[in-house]
This record gives C-alpha cells, sequence and structure tokens, in this order.
C-alpha cells in the first residue's frame, strides 16, 4: 500500500470519528443511545462513506449496517463494532472499530477478498439493563422480556424503540439468526483497549484472548424503615444505607483476598441511590437502590462471588434489620476467541495478548457459534467516561494488523 | 374543667389535624414545605378556629402566625410549634404542638390569664438546607446565604419563597428580634416524641430536658474517577462508591465503640447519589454525593466525631485515590431548656425527663435568650416518616400537662 492511500484511509477515519463526535456531544462527553435518532445519524455516516468509495449498504431487518463490494452474496467475514455509547461516555468505544470495519472492507474490496464491514447497534447495556442488543438482535435472540423492558429515562420499551428505528422487534425475538449472520463465517472486531495494559506496556495494539464473564445485579435495593435522624437510637435502627455500604466493603475485602489468592475479579457499583423525592439529611433513609457487577475471566470465580454476595446480604440483614431484594440477575459466562483467529493476529500483532474485562459483539458471536476475533488498540483513562483518548495512529496500526490477518485467512 | 369542655377540645384538635392531613397529603405521607401555599393553608385553618373561638389572629412580618385574646398586648409567654413538614413526612411532627398551642391558649383567654398561641413556619431543613428557618426568622437571624440558598426541587431561593407568602426577608435577616418576639418572656412547645421510650416505658408524655446538638454535612461528595466496570483493575482504581461506604462503615464502627464508652451518640446518611445522568451498572462512578448528621447531648462527642470524620475522609481518600469535598458544616449546640419550667412539667409529668434527639424550635428560643420549655407526647414509628402514631388521648394528656405548667409559672 502506498503512502497516499494510507494518509487517504487516515483522514477518513479522523473524518468519521469527527463526526460521530458532533453528532453525539453531550453536556460533557457523547451520548449514543441503543436504537435512537443519534445512532442512525452516525450508523448513517458510515453508510454514506461506503457508497461514495463504492460499497453497497445495506440494513438488516434489526437495524444494523452491512457494507460489501457489489456482487459479494454469498458466505464470508465481516469486520466490524457497534455504534452507540455509554450515557456521557467517550468517542472511541464502538466508534474506533467501525472505522476500522469500514477500512478493512474497502481495503478487501479494492484486492478483491470477499468481506463486509458491520455496524452493529445497541451494544451498551445501559439503556435498556442488558448487553449486545444488536448482535442478539441480528441472532434473532432478544426475549420478550428484553422487548418489554423501559428506556429508565425515555419510559418507552425497547420494542418501541426498535420500532422507531424501523427495527423489527419480531425478528429480533424470532429464535432465527437473520440471513446476513448465516452468511457471516466470523467477526472481527477491533476495540480501544478499556484498560492500562498497553499504555502501562508501550504497545499500540494486540490481540485479545478472551472476554470476561460478568455476573451483574441492575436493579439491586436494600429495604429498612425510615425515621427521624436524631431520634431512632442505633440498636432500634433498620438503615439500609449503613447496610449497603457494609456489604460493599465486605465484598472489597473479599475482592482483595481473592486477588492474593490468584483470581481474576472486578467488583464495581456503578449505581447507588437514595430517591430524591424522599431523601433529606435529617431522615433514616427506608430504601437504597444500587447495582452491582462483578467480573472474571474464570467461571469459578464468578460462581464463588455469586454465593458470597448472597450469604452477605443474608447476614447484614438479619444483623441490620433489613431486606435485600437483589432483584434479576444476568450471568454472562467467560468465552475464549476464535484459537486460529487469535493466532493469526498475535503474529501481526507480537507482544502480547490481553484477555478483555469487558463484554464484546465479537464474543457475543463465538458464544452463538460464529467464530469472532479481536483488536484492542491502546487508549488512555479507560472508557465509558468523556477522558478516552485513542490515537490515530494507533487505530491505523490496529486496522492493518486486523487487514493483515483476515486477508490471510481468505 | 367539666367532660363537655374537655370532649369538645379533642374534637377541635382531631378536626385540625384531620384537615392537616386533607391539605397536605402526599402519594405516601403528607407534604408541608416550608414557606409554601400549603404550609399556609394549614396555618389558616389555625387562624379560623381560633377566631371562631374568640382569639385576635395576628401573622408577623416573616409569616408566622399569633393567636392571642382581644386585649393582650405586652408580655407573655408563648405556646406553640411548627406547622412545616419534611417531604412525605408524618402527620403529627410540628401540627401536634401547633394545636396544643392553640387549646392552651383558648384556655388561658377562658380562664384569664396572658398566653400567646404561636404558629412557626420553616422547622424542617429539607427545603432550604438549614433548620428553624421560622424562628430564626422572628429573631432577625436568618443569614444573607440562607436567603439565597435554593429549594432542591423549585430552584426557586428561600427569599422567594417567603415573598410568596408575604413574608419579608429584609426583617428576617435584620438582625433584630421582630416586636412579637420582644414580648415572648418563655416559648413551651409540645412534639411527639420522636423515638421509642414513651412507647417503651408505657408513659402518654414527659418533659424533656435538654436537645441535642449536631454537626451536619448535608452537600458531602467523593469525587474519583469515571472507568468502565469490567477493565479498570483493581489497583488502578479511584472508586468513590467505594470510598464512601468504607467512610460509612468506618464511621459506624466508631459510633458502636463510642457508645460502649457511655457516649450518647447516633449518625446517619440519610442522602446519597450517584447522579442518574451518568449512573450505569458498568462504569466505575466519578462522583458519590451524600449528606452526614451527627447527633449527640455531649459537646466533646461532637467535637471527637467532626475530627474522626474529617481524619477518616483524608486516610481513604490518601489510600483510595478520591477525593472527599465534605461541603458547608452546620453545627448546632446541644441545648438545656429552661430549668424553672422543666421542674414545673416534670410535676406535672412526673416518670422520666427525657432529651430530644431532634432540634426543636423552643431550643432555638433558648438559645437565643427566651427560655423555652417542651413536652413530649408518646407515638409509634418515630417520626419524618407516614407512619407517625400519636393517639389523641395522649395528646390531650399532654395539652392538661403543658396548661397546667404555664397557669402555675403565670
Amino acid at each position: 500500500m502506498n503512502a497516499l492511500a494510507q494518509e487517504s484511509e487516515a483522514a477518513l477515519a479522523s473524518r468519521l470519528l469527527d463526526g460521530f463526535a458532533r453528532i453525539s456531544a453531550d453536556v460533557e462527553g457523547f451520548t449514543r443511545p441503543a436504537y435512537s435518532a443519534v445512532e442512525t445519524a452516525c450508523l448513517e455516516l458510515v453508510e454514506e462513506a461506503g457508497r461514495a468509495r463504492g460499497l453497497v449498504a445495506h440494513r438488516d431487518a434489526v437495524g444494523n449496517a452491512w457494507l460489501a463490494p457489489p456482487g459479494l452474496d454469498g458466505a464470508a467475514p465481516a469486520c466490524g463494532s457497534h455504534i452507540d455509547s455509554v450515557p456521557r461516555g467517550g468517542n472511541f468505544d464502538g466508534a474506533a472499530g467501525v472505522v476500522a470495519g469500514l477500512v478493512c472492507a474497502l481495503r478487501a474490496a479494492r484486492e478483491g477478498w470477499p468481506l463486509r464491514a458491520l455496524v452493529l447497534r445497541g451494544e451498551e447495556s445501559p439503556w435498556f439493563g442488558q448487553p449486545h442488543l444488536g448482535a442478539r438482535a441480528a441472532f434473532g435472540a432478544i426475549t420478550a422480556a428484553e422487548l418489554a423492558t423501559s428506556r429508565r429515562d425515555t419510559g418507552r420499551t425497547l420494542a418501541e424503540h426498535m420500532a422507531d428505528v424501523d427495527a423489527d422487534p419480531a425478528l429480533a425475538s424470532g429464535g432465527r439468526p437473520l440471513p446476513e449472520v448465516l452468511a457471516t463465517t466470523a467477526l472481527h472486531e477491533l476495540h480501544i483497549e478499556q484498560g492500562p495494559e498497553l499504555v502501562e506496556r508501550g504497545l499500540a495494539a494486540c490481540a485479545v484472548g478472551s472476554v470476561r464473564g460478568h455476573i451483574r445485579w441492575s436493579r439491586a435495593a436494600c429495604v429498612g424503615e425510615a425515621g427521624h435522624s436524631g431520634t431512632v437510637p442505633r440498636h432500634l435502627r433498620r438503615d439500609p444505607a449503613m447496610a449497603v455500604a457494609e456489604l460493599l466493603v465486605e465484598l472489597d475485602q473479599l475482592w482483595a483476598r481473592s486477588m492474593q489468592e490468584g483470581a481474576d475479579l472486578v467488583v464495581t457499583t456503578g449505581m447507588l441511590s437514595i430517591a430524591a423525592e424522599s431523601a433529606s439529611p435529617t431522615r433514616i433513609p427506608d430504601r437504597v437502590a444500587f447495582s452491582l457487577d462483578v467480573r472474571s475471566s474464570q467461571h469459578e470465580t464468578l460462581l464463588a462471588m455469586e454465593a458470597a454476595v448472597e450469604r452477605a446480604c443474608q447476614g447484614i440483614g438479619a444483623r441490620r434489620g433489613v431486606r435485600f431484594a437483589l432483584g434479576p440477575l444476568v450471568r454472562t459466562a467467560p468465552v475464549s476467541l476464535d484459537r486460529a483467529a487469535v493466532a493469526r493476529l498475535e503474529a501481526a500483532l507480537p507482544g502480547i495478548v490481553l484477555n478483555s474485562g469487558a463484554g464484546h459483539d465479537a464474543a457475543e458471536f463465538m458464544r452463538r457459534g460464529v467464530p469472532g476475533a479481536m483488536v484492542f488498540v491502546r487508549n488512555r483513562h479507560g472508557s465509558h467516561n468523556p477522558q478516552e483518548a485513542m490515537e490515530l495512529d494507533d487505530l491505523m496500526h490496529g486496522i492493518d494488523a486486523m487487514h493483515t490477518a483476515l486477508r490471510a485467512a481468505a
């Protein structure tokens, strides 16, 4: 590839990323809700760029975009990622892989081997409480309960939001993969690294070997009894705020011990609130809502943590006279990515193979029988926050490696 | 007093309490915001009842209501309480004492000795972050900063809400007591007990000896760094949720130890939240807002807790890479009520003298040089919650005792 073409791809990547940012800028960071007009506008930007360079853009029945050279009809690998973001997130989580998918598909079209770019919707879970909606919709694997789940800010259901963008809820939950998925032999996904390893090691990109699983309670609560802050003596309190604090500290201590024993583990409470309409500095709260997200690449660690959470809630509940209502539990098993593809990517990106702490669409495809592979690109400040910082040179380095590995397999 | 007059007073008390409930019923419990139309409507109900029985009702320049027999111009004691409530509170906190003030003033008028009923506004702190606004306004002791404080739900300032109900912010903050206060020789306040002592001891009412002081941080926060819940390893996290949990557990343990050593102490976090617009189960939060209310009848215990909170925040902040911003601290010293009045009330209500865990208008008057005295009436389920339960017989018993003590001093 000559220098001019390389520069032109980097300029295209840069222009697309700037475009996503412009469309989705929020008070701080960027907000591209799943199955929203903002998500659609970003998706259209990719489709326009592909069409302008000779690709055919096509929406599947659940609203994801596929781009391919004219005449590519049969089985082929795909390359892409998701275009939605968390509320007030960064500009590169998902979007970098969308750009990589388009650039790789353009190169493949030029070089005459089959590859489709894929732009998925709805990967992030804050919107409807569940991740990988766009990927699972393409497999017909959305549940009826999920379709009926309301987005917490709009109050409207996933089915309604899907219909807004011409995605068919019936096919999304039909139990059968769409034709586009049946014609997909593998999904390669480039993604910013969401942890600090590549920065610490001075590497621009790497292959990914596996994706952590998780257990997640998104709508847990602890219920006690309200009372005046000054007058209820210690021994008569049923204070859910102190109870949740004790739970978190107990889990934090267990986390520290587990890591000393070699476990792979992260524990996060990202939601925590006493309802504003009844909260007061002088009122013992009657209810604290919270979430709990536990991740590990080790199945046995997730099982042990699930038991530990339930045991801690029972013990603290009994001691403090409160009741934990943990609510729905979502379990996602750890996934090993496609061994042959990982080997090809590792050959193109020597140095290290990382495990992913976050879930990804490529792992969702892998889980459902379509080989998945991933490249991580160096990125500062983690993800899901406005300070995400990926450099264009690193993105292009990751794209080159993914292109090399895909061409080797073609 | 004959049985008919007694019954008629109980019927009046019951009718007034039912009227407050009707005016202020919320989704659950009762809401009578400080300096609101709801508060005014309750106040008018008392004024109408007083006028119908021959009293003259008068509003002072800061919106409080005073009721007296015609011709009572000079110095006299007052009897009353506040008519506002916390959000979704119970029906009796404040209101019971308002009814007691009216009944005692009617008896005094009948018997020919001087007493005014007083209905105060704005005693509860949730509305503008500070307690006893109506009482302090009558002393001209509201600060300019308080006048500029916005109510968190309306966004409008205390000065604006005061003006809504014809209370003069300039006089409320003028540094001089109103004429009505200068003519007040004592404030007697009946209030529901907000703890469980009278229920446990089987007593209908008792005298109050002192009022706990407090230290309160109403707008504290812990600031860390946002990140993806699955990818930031333990040693690189700056998680404010875990940090606040650790602070609460540390204070809880210190509380338990202090009580074993004989301290009088309660510790409450009534507000706790990760802002909804950025919260997600998969996002390490960057900020947790919380409140901290610490009460004791012992000055030295409050001083020790203040130092302990600051020390804990520094230690946890340094260990976890977060920063605690505790915000404005409000300190209210413990107050001993008027010794002679307590003795008279104790004579009328033998059995026990309790200390109040909550702040009260009578203590605010005492703090500012007007002798204050209080009666507690038995009440189940504490206060500041919809389950407050005071029985009418107990209220009438408390009123009888207060009437006896006031008449003895007259």
